[in-house]
């Protein structure tokens, strides 16, 4: 390792700053992080003072001007945005450029683009950063879980949602209240819709299961529900009945229980606030953590678990991705050869079936009339529609109203739709006033 | 990707079986998996029935043949045993081959003698399934985590320990009742010692420190303490206090605590019966799932948890490294590079500090005359040699004898070691009948 690697930053938030503090601290990392020249930087506004050693000829407020810099032979996107952030990485590729970037909105839309343009151009898009902050988990499904046929990938991929139900279960407050309270902390943006409705949870979850399974799906139809209807009664009694409820991001393959002759592989992709029993691996995981758990064969299951965000952790990810590029640089031959399994190319084709078709557990809770028959006759007309239950429960009871919380067994979605319909038109059942899943 | 890749095969226990299972059903796998060939396999009985349809011409008893087979570029080693297993990896290396390797008794052994071999003949030899069978940890230390400064590693990693650990908490039995039943269905050998006296866990942590820190340490000088003289009266007593007990194996840096002018980086190892706090991410991992938690700079902490043995994790973390080797194959060129992110030769030297200089908290386990004054005869004894006590609680009291459970603040194991010696001078102190750490 004689020769170093030229580096291009675009941006300098958070983690464009953490990255910089790592690549000027190089003692006790790997050697070959000393090999890592940052060249350039673009930053939005040249006045701004900021806390960083850095000579100032090398910053511009044009980002091409980093793409197009020929001492910059790595361009790392931390600006963040679609555009012109998928132009500028577009740019960089067609420059015979490896790219390095945290945009997960950018890569969950345009990944297939991105990645035909890179492998068509014999350099690699890494994006290690774009989900679950510092745990690596982009490289171990690349790399180390190659071997295995995955089943699903299921996990906490959003530290704001994480971090307010963890608050709602342990103070028993109200949703609104923990989100203005983490907005003020920081931990929740002054716009929290991306996180709070499930869209950066789905963002992520089309990352990971491109990886998985190998093709990627239409973001677009990703079936997503937030946290922001969620009450604190639901939270208190999922507690009581020994669950946890966290936003849990699924994709799962469904091939096994298909047969429609189609080469496409099917696959089921939901987001949506669920019940975890007390046991299981991902109950454990509070605050602005993430974890993110693989089935597959034969692994069985592995976890991933750390910070999900913050400048430090994410910009440990992209330092990583930096590394494997010089790493691998060292190899790299005249003819432009990538390493197969660090490229994210797809190799085979998956497709979304219909949301209908998902199949979970639910948990439902039901104000009705207070009348000795009311449980059977929920019990039965579940019964009558193929939904098997595990558990009613009556929580509460005054006013001549009675609160019940059914647990089914698993159902798929559509016919869980058509029981609650029926269920609606009984004349005890006054309202459905919550619907999660549960694993 | 139109070449495939010869791998030969040294073993064809569950591991080796597990691996061939995987290479012929390749579909739903990564597509490098379809061109992986199996060329030839060492098998110790060649009359032994099998329950894989392989060529039998492919078979051989002497494991040097498939060294030695020109068709052969990859070496998978799953035999076990100290030799012949580190020679034919040392011949392999000469020959110019790559090396896959599960045996982490030679490679905590003759690592840095093998990682040395490799580097001069510009191969690798990858080991992800020296540790925590199908857990990816060694891929992750090495590549996704290079730009953290590394300050610590801690984890469960002997699969037989914690399952013995697990039953021992939930059903109150003895050491020695479990580990029987846990004989008769295979979780533990026959010859338990390497498993319950902490050998495999000092083994794998060596060889995570190594990557960890950059340099290898004398295996033989780390400091090990088995479960096999754990009462399951300290297991109950740690769960009324809070936690659970685990056999946990860590390495430490202690190099912010050092001012000794010497470049070599001085570390605490050591394997112990730990009380791990219920709330801590460590303390849920049960039965034989190990889980490894990395704590460094940026990253925070980082936990990777699953399947810590078995034929199918294992072999899903040796078909791992082979598709690391094939397919940065296709990028190799003539003069033999290594991408030194993946090959895992040492960067720095580390030495292991002296036992006496680990620091950490302990729980103590003392029979005392029941009288009054005692527990303030020892509270004052420990603080008279600066051990601070974080609680004091006796449990029983019969027959004229007390039974106190000190747990202390964070102490060197030299000064912990004085007092204890003055402790149980003390006429009212009968026994010291346990001494674990905790964290």
């Amino acid at each position: 390792m004689e020769t170093t690697i030229g580096v291009g930053l675009l941006g300098l938030g958070t983690v464009g700053c953490g990255v910089v503090k790592i690549l000027q601290s190089p003692k006790g990392r790997n050697p070959l992080v000393s090999k890592i020249n940052l060249k350039r930087v673009a930053i939005k506004n040249l006045q701004k003072k900021r806390n960083l050693s850095l000579d100032s000829s090398i910053f511009t407020d044009d980002p091409l001007k980093v793409v197009e810099d020929p001492s910059v032979q790595v361009v790392v996107e931390v600006m963040g945005g679609l555009e012109p952030a998928r132009s500028l990485i577009l740019r960089a590729i067609s420059l015979g450029k490896s790219v390095v970037t945290a945009n997960k909105a950018v890569i969950a839309r345009y990944g297939e683009e991105i990645a035909e343009a890179a492998k068509n151009n014999g350099v690699y898009v890494l994006i290690e950063a774009a989900v679950g902050g510092g745990i690596p988990i982009i490289e171990p499904l690349k790399q180390s879980l190659g071997g295995n046929q995955i089943r699903k990938v299921s996990g906490i991929i959003n530290g704001t949602t994480n971090y307010i139900l963890s608050r709602m279960a342990k103070e028993g407050v109200s949703y609104q209240n923990v989100l203005e309270e983490a907005q003020k902390l920081g931990y929740a943006e002054a716009d929290p819709a991306a996180d709070v409705e499930g869209l950066d949870a789905a963002d992520k979850i089309a990352i990971l299961s491109s990886l998985a399974f190998g093709g990627s799906v239409s973001r677009s139809d990703i079936s997503t529900t937030g946290i922001n209807k969620l009450q604190s009664r639901d939270i208190e009694y999922a507690s009581r009945l020994g669950y946890s409820i966290k936003l849990l991001a699924i994709a799962e393959n469904l091939e096994d229980s298909e047969n429609s002759g189609n080469s496409s592989i099917p696959l089921a992709l939901w987001v949506e606030p669920t019940l975890v029993p007390t046991h299981h691996p991902l109950a454990g995981v509070n605050d602005v953590n993430n974890a993110i758990l693989i089935e597959g064969d034969p692994i069985g299951e592995v976890m991933f678990y750390g910070p999900g965000a913050g400048a430090g952790p994410t910009a440990s990810a992209v330092v990583a991705d930096i590394l494997n590029i010089a790493g691998i640089s060292t190899l790299t031959t005249a003819k432009n050869g990538v390493d197969p399994l660090l490229s994210s190319a797809s190799w085979r084709d998956c497709h979304l079936v219909n949301t209908n078709r998902i199949i979970q557990k639910n948990y439902l809770r039901l104000i009705t009339k207070d009348s000795p028959g009311v449980i059977g006759q929920i019990g039965s007309l579940f019964g009558e529609n193929n939904v098997s239950i595990q558990s009613i429960v009556q929580f509460d009871a005054t006013n001549s109203q009675a609160e019940i919380v059914v647990i089914t067994h698993k159902v798929n979605k559509g016919s869980m739709k058509d029981s609650l319909n029926k269920i609606q038109q009984l004349s005890e059942v006054k309202s459905l006033e919550a619907h999660l899943g549960c694993l």
